[in-house]
């Protein structure tokens, strides 16, 4: 068998992620790798605390990046929040509020569902209903900005409500986090997970996650152990906090820190509302491309995503043609669509640094030359 | 607050772990992402499973790399195998036995533990003794080569004893692979994890794990869902295995792939059994150099890793501080002790990159000047 060094020819990344990584999260991530108990490394961590906590809008205490995907960050959510036979509401609105459901089956919670349909919003009110025939709920979970349909839901609205049955919070906000407002402070979100592969610019591989203070109390206050040894937040703290002497826990991902960090530093020179400035414009121009093809968007635009595209692909059309084509000929990738959507949408990634007219215009130039 | 880009000052990695990565490494992981369902990438996936099947001396067809650290590879061996009320025997001689014995716990296994030394090796003996007194046990679990003390187990010998009591094994290769010998199928391991950050010259992040197909079907045969979505082997290999499209499971950290890529070649290139001589080879000439400087290694030559030499503090010595010497001195990293070693021992690894003829040059002299 002949092995030989892989070598990607370079594409330009507008699907659902991830998308285009800054050249300065890749020379970031090229650095020599450190020990993770190594002093410079602390000061890393510190920094990556720092500059988490000015991303999500927070002043929580504990934030920090776990050493996993984003969706080990939902796991994460779930596995220290919830103890077996808790009652937890999730929204469904997509596929991962699909993905949360199935974490609260498999840690033995009871679940309540509370469904809207592909390519709506959560609905606030479905929300209330479900609470006031649940009094003894205790987490209502929800999707921030669904990757799957292109949706973005009321996150100060849902967590307002929850916190007036008295239930905590879980939200993910994989694809929102650097693209669209998230306040997790001011809009009282208890716990609120994201992902490096989209708004950041940086490649996949961690989740970041956030806990308020009553969210923290409550883990403090469980009568069981989390069921992960790895992912258990009361382990995981005698590595990220405290002053001085880190205990060992895992290793962390030294170089993918790195990226995260150059990344989050981008964010932070950018600007929080620059960069969520910068979505909306790039999905602007988008929009008139989009109309220009004779496209259409599936989302209204009240509730659209402007870092997630989901544009209908024309009737007799073989959409996955057309990707393969923009593949080949131009080096540029944009998604599929998933569950109800398969075979029917494309989802136009703009996101992180392909946030920018370059990409738009390739890829509006691209779909005409492919349609 | 003033943030910044973080630019390390190099280090001679020479801990247990990581250690030195390889700069093919470095620049393999800077290469631009591209997508985890992209077709360049579903080809490395499948060079990556072929590579991992050299180093692992198998033909397991579910030989896999996991997207997250050595303690989630461990987890994932636990998590898929084990099903609550099930009777599992732990080996513990360190701290990564006790590792697995709390993964048992958490899952809610039955644990029974057979206890040896720190600084001796797993006693065949006791296993059988135990199996003996446990025949309804279906699982044994033990480490292979223990980090936390600088020993060698015989695994041949242990699976040949589960075995014939009717018991599937798993088995801790984080710190064996590519540094000493190590042969899943002739030795008829079950499930076998090993991490990036050791003798494969490459950043801490990615596990690596292979199921025996008798541990394949088990995994089938299951009556409860795995507790952790994440780490469920049924879904991770309708991303990982079979012909074609691939299901999205999550989304690979696809940099940190380029670069465990790059590692298993290089492994491959310089061969299993010359690799293994390295570590020897290099072993011996620091035991040279640590017999010239009066100091004594705490395991029996017999058991010893030739990869991570654990050598007594002088009576008197200020461990930490000679540590700290090394570190703002020489840029050198060693280990501290763990456990019941703390304190009293270091740790010196000659992993993968870090396991050649300067390093070991440079710790001697340093250790010299700093005594």
């Amino acid at each position: 068998m002949g092995h030989s060094s892989f070598h990607p020819t370079p594409r330009t990344l507008m699907g659902p992620g991830p998308s285009d990584v800054h050249p300065r999260v890749l020379a970031a991530m090229a650095q020599p790798t450190i020990g993770h108990l190594d002093p410079q490394f602390i000061s890393l961590m510190d920094d990556l605390k720092a500059l988490l906590r000015h991303a999500f809008q927070t002043e929580n205490p504990l934030t920090l990046p776990l050493s996993a995907p984003g969706s080990a960050g939902m796991e994460a959510a779930f596995a220290n929040l919830i103890e077996p036979g808790d009652k937890v509401v999730v929204c469904i609105n997509g596929v991962f509020g699909m993905r949360m459901a199935e974490n609260v089956r498999r840690m033995g919670g009871e679940l309540v569902t509370v469904e809207d349909e592909w390519g709506t919003p959560v609905d606030p009110q479905k929300l209330s209903d479900a609470l006031a025939a649940h009094a003894d709920a205790k987490v209502v979970a929800f999707v921030h900005a669904e990757t799957s349909t292109g949706v973005c839901s009321d996150v100060a609205a849902l967590c307002g409500i929850a916190r007036q049955a008295g239930c905590l919070t879980i939200v993910d906000a994989v694809t929102a986090l650097g693209g669209i407002e998230l306040r997790v402070d001011e809009w009282q979100a208890d716990v609120v997970y994201s992902g490096t592969q989209k708004c950041l610019s940086c490649p996949p591989g961690i989740s970041l996650i956030t806990f308020s203070p009553a969210a923290a109390e409550h883990i403090k206050a469980r009568n069981t152990a989390v069921q992960s040894w790895f992912l258990d937040l009361s382990l995981l703290m005698g590595y990220w906090q405290g002053e001085g002497a880190r205990a060992y826990h895992h290793t962390a991902p030294v170089n993918a820190m790195y990226g995260l960090h150059e990344a989050l530093l981008m964010l932070y020179e950018e600007g929080l509302e620059s960069a969520w400035q910068r979505h909306r414009n790039m999905h602007e121009l988008l929009a008139v491309g989009v109309q220009e093809l004779g496209l259409e968007f599936v989302v209204d635009s009240g509730c659209r995503l402007p870092q997630l595209n989901v544009v209908a692909a024309p009737e007799g059309t073989d959409e996955a043609q057309v990707r393969r084509k923009l593949l080949a000929d131009f080096n540029l990738e944009i998604g599929a669509g998933l569950g109800v959507f398969a075979g029917k949408v494309w989802r136009i990634g703009l996101m992180g640094y392909a946030a920018r007219r370059e990409n738009v215009q390739l890829c509006v130039s691209a779909l005409r030359e492919s349609l």
